[in-house]
């Protein structure tokens, strides 16, 4: 079976997504996760649209990725303009990377319609966009797209945009169902034309999920010879999202037999799903094939004693193998090895049969059922681990506290903090304002501690995010909120879940304070 | 082509569901929906494993329905028990309806395993059941459960047992993916090759989403030549769910040219789709394709030029053709032609060069500048344009209110807001609790306003987000919040922006009240 390039475009099509916005950090944390994942190419920007994109580029070249290249992703040169002089194209080097996407009309229709000039005209902006970026050494990607519409309307048209994009140098033609209308057997039949067409090139899929059925497409060009197939994590995408990499992935690779990934990546496909919707601060799909924390729930009583019986009576493939479980009670823990893993990094001789590993699952257990969840952070939960081993001394006690907010606000100061804390038999009472509650929260924590814990001062909050957990429950919903920090060499997330979002922010900034406390002492400890 | 029988289970295998848990009212509006949008059948209950469907079937049995027949769904006969004296069979008849679906067994590796019998056995409980209803003049459904596993494992006794179904006097036979691992081109060819070999049956197909393609072997399967399709509403079901009918009805319909329900009906796609998760209590998927909010929501500039120029550029379908609409969303990315078109839903008058235009995208800037993010709220938009325009009189006005939230918590209640607000010359003080300063707000807001405005109480907060927008200015940096409201009929989304949580959660609160005061009042007005 053809081992099939799986190109994620999480980063510059799922941010097309409605409400997704990323930031630079956010968006370094998924390349990393998409790395482990194996995934071949990442496509992490659109330089010549968003600016910004440049700072990522440069920061993002400085990781060392084990399995991906990053891509850069652009138009080709605009109607009537040398290509040396389109700066868009000269963003896209200024990118830096060592591949580079570029995406081109392929439909007459759009040709004369959108952009307003020749097929002719169109020909040359493919190809001497792609000649420039082969000439400054690139691997180019070219992005057909409409190209199903486009065949329907004109094959041939349809089909020297591609040859102009493959004598220019082309590295791999990539078909695009742009509007998502396309069937699987058009898919099929089409791409199966293309393919004998151009023997000799690498042919791509590009889908979007608007007939529901992008999956399904996606798997359909690959049996029809594409090697390339591009998505997104969760399906992420504009409209109704692009084709989702975590049904695509297992579909080809334990399916039918397609290496997309290396084989021991594959059980951290959930756990990856989970940790990008998190980081892109949308609800997880508990309905995601393979990903879902409904996946592999049984419900109804029959399924479960067969189930039991047997699990290929209603299971399609073993849970295990993508990172997930099966659950058939209320709660059930996910990924054991990876627990463990985390549990040894605090006492390496515990073992998965331990007693105290047992107590760390069953207090796991009952905290996810409350709302929290680890999986974004680790922080939070390594607190937890010492806790529950004793391995752990709190720095500070919390006595009490009152938070006061007026509106209307005057001078930006609406927010007072009162809070008494207890270091050993030293109780410490403050009180400080801030613009927000939080804030003023936090400021009258540091100012309580830091005479005694002058290292308090390092720490600045990075992010600071927060999701309702329990929507149908309007707000007094529980919320979960993460706070990401920093002391400049190390940052590190830790969680709060309360229906109180000023008590939830509080455990989340008592977590990030101990854990800068314990960590500096331990560096101590080992100098 | 072919007239396609759609038969509904939303009530039954979408009662499967996590999270899914119907009253009997419940079930008679979802019947009516239905029935409103031409499905063919709707099965509706299991009343040998749930009892209380019973009373339901008594109650939907004085429903005039238009265009459905009602179906109890239930088992063949137990092992070794005849037929008249199994009791599952004998609830199925007391049910009532004309149509009676039953599931049997199709892999004789679950005859063996689940049900310890013999083949044979397996065979006469199909044959005796339908023969036993066929009897009673019942149409009789038989749901072949397994049957592309059971094929794929041993094609001669799955055929055997459809062959039994057929003999007994079955009117059709429906091929179940109960593990939704297939793959559309498995069940092309066996859903063929079942075709041909009972050319005078009227063959069904049931699929489930677990490999994301449930949609695609659906449709996959009427090209093989099955007349009738099993599906949900929304998908909802079992794990990640059954064939979704919202995505399959419009894509045979519209695309393929097979009649599912009348013509007229399909514009009532959406709001049939938006209803029923109202009554099933989830939240609408709002990527869903054709009846979600994004499904035609274009974001990037670039895009929606070219959607403004044609359509057919990026829509696959007409939104307009299942009742949806074409949404444009702001953002960084978008250009000045997105933003014409939402002031023109309030004054169509406007063009891109009136004063007035200019000034709300003056407006637009200095907010997007603050921090505002229109794309994902865009009610808040619309209160936007109707103040820049002096369309628009505000319902009520806050006067002060303060927030105290106190740690330790004492009974789960650590917040109190006293609250003043003025409607016209009246002054409204009161104080409320809550689990949460932002849940106190919100409840102290609608008991100040309640009186004056009853219809707020039909407000229901489904979502929740916050962002901090400038990460490295820690606590203090700015949040903005998202509040998803809906009122059972339509669900809109607000802003609000400050470097304090609960001022950006109370601007957020505001635009949700009045927002939803104003549509009342336009929709009196238009009535």
């Amino acid at each position: 079976m053809a081992r099939i390039s799986i190109y994620d475009s999480t980063l510059r099509d799922g941010a097309q997504a409605q409400g997704i916005s990323y930031s630079v950090e956010d968006k370094l944390k998924i390349v990393e996760r998409l790395d482990a994942l194996g995934i071949r190419y990442i496509e992490a920007g659109n330089p010549g649209s968003n600016p910004k994109d440049l700072d990522f580029f440069a920061r993002a070249g400085a990781l060392e990725l084990k399995h991906a290249r990053l891509i850069a992703f652009g138009a080709t040169r605009k109607v009537g303009i040398a290509v040396e002089k389109d700066a868009n194209v000269q963003s896209l080097l200024q990118a830096g990377t060592a591949a580079i996407a570029i995406f081109g009309k392929s439909w007459d229709y759009q040709v004369a319609e959108i952009l307003r000039t020749t097929p002719a005209e169109n020909l040359a902006m493919i190809g001497d966009t792609i000649r420039h970026l082969k000439q400054h050494g690139k691997e180019v990607v070219f992005d057909a797209e409409h190209f199903f519409d486009g065949y329907k309307a004109n094959a041939d048209y349809a089909l020297q945009t591609l040859a102009a994009a493959i004598d220019a140098g082309a590295d791999s033609i990539v078909l695009c169902d742009t509007n998502g209308g396309s069937f699987p057997e058009e898919i099929f039949d089409i791409t199966r034309k293309v393919c004998a067409r151009f023997p000799n090139a690498v042919v791509g899929i590009h889908c979007h999920n608007d007939s529901e059925m992008a999956v399904a497409n996606s798997i359909r060009a690959v049996q029809a010879g594409a090697t390339q197939v591009q998505g997104t994590i969760n399906g992420l995408g504009e409209r109704c999202g692009n084709a989702n990499l975590c049904s695509i992935i297992p579909n080809l690779q334990l399916k039918l037999g397609h290496e997309c990934i290396p084989a021991d990546a594959m059980r951290h496909l959930t756990s990856t799903a989970r940790a990008i919707s998190e980081i892109a601060n949308v609800v997880h799909n508990e309905k995601a094939p393979y990903v879902g924390g409904h996946a592999f729930a049984h419900k109804g009583g029959m399924h479960i004693d067969a189930v039991v019986k047997n699990p290929v009576s209603y299971e399609h493939v073993d849970p295990e193998a993508v990172g997930n479980s099966r659950r058939v009670l209320m709660s059930e823990v996910a990924g054991r090895s990876t627990l463990l893993a985390r549990i040894n990094a605090v006492d390496p001789t515990l073992s998965k049969d331990s007693p105290e590993t047992r107590r760390i699952m069953d207090k796991l257990k009952e905290l996810e059922h409350e709302g929290y969840q680890f999986e974004a952070a680790e922080s939070s939960f390594e607190l937890v681990v010492r806790k529950m081993l004793g391995r752990y001394t709190p720095f500070f006690e919390l006595v009490e506290f009152k938070v006061i907010v007026s509106e209307p606000t005057v001078n930006e100061v609406n927010s007072s903090v009162i809070i008494k804390v207890r270091v050993g038999d030293q109780e410490v009472l403050t009180v400080a304002e801030g613009d927000g509650p939080v804030n003023a929260l936090d400021r009258a924590a540091r100012k309580a501690l830091e005479r005694l814990y002058p290292a308090l001062g390092e720490i600045r909050l990075t992010d600071y995010k927060v999701r309702v957990l329990d929507s149908d429950k309007a707000s007094a919903a529980k919320v979960r909120v993460l706070i990401e920090s920093t002391d400049g060499r190390e940052s590190w997330t830790t969680i709060g879940v309360s229906t109180d979002i000023i008590n939830a922010s509080w455990q989340a900034l008592v977590d990030a304070m101990e854990y800068k406390l314990m960590r500096d002492q331990e560096a101590k400890r080992v100098a």
